[in-house]
């Protein structure tokens, strides 16, 4: 029988989510289900109420989150990997085939047929798929990953999607000792793209149009701090960077960046999905071999890579915890930048 | 002393090439003297004496051509590496700083002190350089290439450009064999890239505007033809290329490029710099994490390594060789794509 739990759900276009119940899914042989403590607020949950991304073709409600922190409450009779207590962590997807060349070379996030964590139909069942901001979750194991004790469970759920966000180009464009990696905008991504490549060796500058970032880009281990605005200081830096992930949420002008690129160097884009404005001028790309590229979250092998390497080093998000009655506050302060750096709902205050 | 050489040299801006003497220097010791044979025709050597580029900054004559083969005519006293009668190439670049960190790490292409085999100035005494539409020239040892004995000289002579141009990326983006890779337009560096991808095992799709290509794409060795300009067959193909090398050289759009690339794969745009219209939408890079690229020829060794490649696989060029009085006739051609697939001067018949 499906059980009936607490969350906050969008129940029309364009409204933030209140109070509500849903139905959670009876466990399927390969299910778990998890007991919800700490869920993060992405931007991507704000952009999908709003409808920025255009209507939800899903209908209501959406149960957005997904970043998802708790502990193992049942397992489903196949389950082999966790058990119950289990501090466990869920990201942008419960579920994929699992058998197309994507699912096989653990790249989940490209397959076509993934169950993204809320917004999504089930791939199975057809069913709605409800995210994070809920007390339970049901999910297939192969999509649970294992939280390092070292971590504490709060600032570890942003590492859910905020984390491997930024560590997947990170590692995927190579980042080593001594390399020099920018990171644009310091907010929930590009918070944890500083530590992740301080982490890795790299000398670190935070681009940001605001003065007042500088203080808290060393703090949280920038070796250098770079006003995006100021075209002196940009000019300065041409030719230096060997990779820049650009976190900026919204439509900008990329070139500069290239510009700041070493021959054969990468900025990676993974805040700004859309028409880039001015246009992309292929000079520099061309005349230096420089890539401009985009990335989206990273496989479930690499997620719990991740989380293993920010258990080893002692990484987590810097959070403010609200309670879910806070959420409205929470959300209109995020959509103006006004967070260090990551929301995180305890699950604990859901209220119906 | 100086040696006047004959050879074609614009005398005046947006001028193409007519029969004239330049001064050759003396040898430095590290200088080797080429008698060249044959100078491919670049489409950078039409835009460079058409002024495409913005004016030519250092002055006249210039002497176009950086696709040069000949035989070792000279030698300074401490050239090791080559003894007068030597089969060798010259490429793009004739000198660079050979200290930086891009000379260091044999990328001279990207060194702030390079000495471009023509349009550009001397490094070390400020003269300007003349290219390969000449008798003879004069270049730095460590520029000199070594031409393998089983390549046709005039054929093997694109390879200086051309097949440098498409060989660096598809070595940098790592093709190997099972890759699908598409290769954009069917001209001189088409056709390379079309060759080389197959000998490294790639199966390659010729994507072209033009129906009328298809039939000698195949012949070149195109396991598929594609029609750009039909939205089915591009839409047929999305999500199928691990690499797709696009060389048109003139501003189009490359969007739909990037939507028929694998996840993680990438577009290398080698053919038009300059700005991106329409503007590339970063949407489809940032949700299957795919690159947009330029590439600039090679380094030397980079340059050598593709030489002795084709050199074991006999690859070349296709070529038409042109006497050098038919030089006008040959850019009128190659400026309507009217050539399969590299005009090459035989350097004999040069007259003043």
């Amino acid at each position: 029988m499906p059980t009936e739990v607490k969350c906050l759900a969008s129940i029309e276009d364009n409204k933030y989510p209140v109070p509500s119940t849903i139905a959670r899914r009876d466990l399927r042989p390969d299910d778990i289900e998890v007991k919800i403590l700490y869920c993060g607020i992405c931007h991507s949950d704000i952009h999908h109420v709003r409808g920025n991304w255009g209507p939800n073709g899903y209908g209501y409600p959406v149960v957005p989150g997904h970043e998802i922190v708790g502990k193992v409450f049942r397992v489903g009779a196949d389950v082999s990997k966790f058990k119950v207590g289990d501090s466990v962590g869920v990201g942008c997807m419960v579920d994929s085939c699992q058998t197309c060349e994507t699912c096989k070379n653990d790249r989940q996030q490209y397959c076509h047929s993934t169950t993204f964590t809320y917004g999504s139909l089930d791939r199975r069942d057809g069913s709605r798929s409800y995210g994070g901001y809920s007390e339970t979750i049901i999910v297939t194991e192969k999509f649970v990953l294992s939280i390092p004790e070292s971590l504490d469970l709060a600032a570890a759920a942003p590492l859910l999607c905020a984390g491997i966000t930024t560590y997947s180009p990170l590692r995927r464009l190579g980042v080593r000792s001594g390399w020099k990696v920018g990171v644009v905008g310091l907010g929930g991504l590009g918070h944890m793209a500083l530590k992740l490549a301080k982490a890795m060796g790299a000398n670190v500058t935070l681009f940001s149009r605001s003065q007042g970032k500088a203080e808290d880009a060393k703090r949280l281990g920038a070796d250098h701090f770079l006003l995006s605005s100021d075209p002196e200081q940009m000019d300065a830096v041409a030719g230096q960077f060997d990779l820049i992930i650009d976190t900026v949420p919204y439509n900008h002008d990329v070139n500069p960046y290239v510009t700041a690129l070493v021959p054969e160097g990468s900025v990676v884009l993974v805040g700004y999905a859309g028409p880039l404005e001015p246009t992309v001028n292929s000079t520099p790309l061309v005349l230096r071999s420089q890539n401009l590229a985009g990335s989206l979250i990273g496989g479930v092998k690499q997620t719990q890579e991740m989380l293993d390497f920010c258990g080893q080093r002692g990484i987590a998000s810097d959070i403010e915890v609200i309670n879910a009655q806070d959420l409205h506050y929470a959300y209109e302060r995020l959509r103006k930048g006004d967070v260090k750096y990551r929301f995180v709902i305890d699950i604990a205050t859901l209220q119906v």
